[in-house]
């Protein structure tokens, strides 16, 4: 399976906390999730030509994978435009934490992805994470009521379209919650958005939060084109001329 | 609208805390909810003869309000079908707390409805009611991150097929949460489930609680049925010779 | 409740068989469903300034009905733009036939609205109407089963999202079929997504439809906007003082 | 992955067309579909000890099939219960055509699974099957408009819960259709109902339909159960001591 990391590589997140967490950037600490022989990975990030997203690139990719936050209007609209139809046809998308701001998201879900303000200080909140769809393969391995122990607090009402499926709810102190997990189609292509991740916390160097992201690449993989429809199975002609032919035939 | 309001009425209702909160029961509170004219409401309760639901009675109900929480396995089979079939016909039916594991909400979903294990002590805590369905009815005028002072803390995995709409999440303290108000369809019948309601806490004596409430039922209530097809709009025979017919004529 | 209508009304609507079906506009006789004194409606043309969409008429509309064909690609996107933004904070949106392909159906649902290439000729398909949501406000009153005598055939694959409720499934001769009704929301906004409607058949002026949408704009007409939330139940400060705090006053 | 397939084998099935098309019984027919050696297949009849569907057998299952259409009343009261929590619990199921009547599937939707009265004579209708959710594992590979030339027509309203994914859409001629292919989810459970396979007609034979099936099976195998939940990761108590203790450790 091809996967494409996306991270936007602000310079924020060359120094402090990021910096500490995610050692040359998130795209890599989200790399190693993937060593197994049957993955195969590239990076791309904003600064890079295309905002490293050449056509070559994404017609070899299976699965994308999409870190954003203070670039997404510089994104180039072409870029936007193409990731939003190969998804369309049938590549895989995880958007992670505030990529529900990029564009390609926005465009695909036709919302705003606002969600409630909340003022909230470091070290964050201890997120717990519920399993509410434990029959989906993003959640398989996944124990419900997991625990990170520091995060940025999202809360609801959080605006996006009625998922297909909503795999996790994370719950925050203070009654906050939100649906962290949850499931997107659109046209032949799956889309998972996943909200743990603020860049001040390592929290993609935690197995349980890899296995979710594992489980939702290879949940996202696109499925197998069908074979044309031989000729005997086509549409027939629906004039009334055929239909009198079939008919008498 | 005619509403039938059932509350098992238990004897530990009529004593303590409960007794305090709801004096003559939880279905007297829930009545008072519909004073308007346009509401007739009656109320049953599981001592009664055929549990206080006779034919008529249910003949006679576009919604059915349902509390009970002790005396779940004792209520009568043949109530339990009977409320079961009327939903099915179009009986709008909402399922109040622990209402969850009455005979017809479990037998109308198909699943056990067990939350996790939550240990927890008087008072309660507090739960905040958050809007996921702003569009929804049941949401109208009601604010996004109400607070209820005590409440029993419920807490996913929820066991309920996946809803038609989540109307509220609700969280509480440590991270707990669940779907607080959802909706499901069953033929031509609505249902609410709406989880706030622990007897020893007078949530139904909150004016929002009572305005969700009232919401309901009044998304809940049937749906005209449609007049009998005209006679040049049948389903028309299908057979070879009937089609030969209609192109020939 | 204000409703407004929007028509293209593209030059081959005014003659021909359109012209002959819906004299003055297809706007025409959708307003003329609503002539009940509770509606206040307005119409709005293409060729109009700001494409008949102005500000004030934005502001002022419950519920938007879109009817276009020819002219999607040179709507104002300005004006796509408002109408998105105004569904979105809670205006109702009852999009009709080849207004699937408007654009801002398609910015709300991220996807192409396509469907599969289908061979027809005057006059038509028939069409049967199947209630799947017997439950759902905009069914109510409308037999399964209905036939529209002549309509132009749309055929699966639809390329929309999945729809919040499919309220009909029409079924073509010849095996085709579509979802024909179905519903989504952004934000606080409901949109309703209705099939039937080729210009040259006088479909809008069949009883049963001209019933399918009036409960349509009913049934898309904006939920009341929420109190504010009294000051004792904002959300609280979730930091470490305001904790504490809280639990020693 | 095991599988058992559950046939009533009723005695109609014994002879005729349905021997003719599946000599030995519908099971045999299906068993062939899962020739590869990652498969373990076990058979079950109705008049078999147990309905055929012995603890032994139920614990070793990972997807159930299921095939039947007039003993669905004679069937074990107990071994209905054990397959529906089995179900639950997460083990996989197909029902296929008539068993929508069969006792798990009518307690795990709470619905009564009436589909609407239809006329047909042999042979059949022609049933065009489209996929309406291309990103969906079932439809992989299945081409849109796939023509099954003889089937039983049936037809909507069909009586079942709004389902997870509606994968397939079934036309017939005359322009019934039906929700075709459909899945749900009860706790761990997947399940997949499949409406074609009337044995009067070799469907089952039929390698598009078999595909369908196969991938079926493969989509509704369990997950796998999460590992415990480590010490450090359980919920905390949530009484005000424990608070305190740990906001001042």
């Amino acid at each position: 399976m091809n996967i494409t990391i996306f991270n936007e590589y602000h310079p924020n997140e060359h120094t402090g906390k990021a910096e500490k967490n995610y050692p040359g950037g998130i795209h890599i600490a989200l790399k190693s999730i993937f060593e197994s022989e049957e993955y195969d990975v590239v990076t791309a990030t904003q600064e890079q030509a295309c905002n490293g997203l050449t056509d070559e690139i994404l017609d070899n990719t299976d699965v994308l994978l999409w870190w954003s936050k203070n670039w997404d209007n510089e994104l180039l609209n072409s870029v936007a435009d193409k990731v939003v139809s190969r998804i369309r046809e049938g590549m895989g998308a995880v958007f992670l934490h505030s990529a529900k701001n990029s564009k390609p998201f926005l465009r695909l879900t036709g919302t705003t992805s606002a969600t409630a303000p909340v003022s909230w200080k470091e070290p964050g909140e201890s997120e717990r994470l519920f399993v509410v769809s434990p029959a989906h393969p993003i959640a398989e391995g996944i124990p419900s009521g997991y625990v990170i122990p520091n995060e940025e607090p999202y809360c609801e009402y959080f605006d996006i379209p009625k998922p297909d499926d909503i795999v996790f709810l994370g719950g925050f102190g203070n009654g906050m919650c939100i649906r962290a997990g949850v499931t997107f189609t659109r046209g032949a292509g799956k889309i998972f958005f996943f909200q743990p991740g603020h860049d001040s916390f390592p929290v993609y160097n935690d197995k349980v939060i890899r296995r979710i992201i594992l489980n939702a690449v290879n949940w996202a993989k696109p499925v197998a084109k069908p074979a044309p429809i031989a000729e005997e199975t086509k549409p027939e002609q629906t004039g009334f001329k055929a239909r009198v032919k079939k008919l008498f035939k």
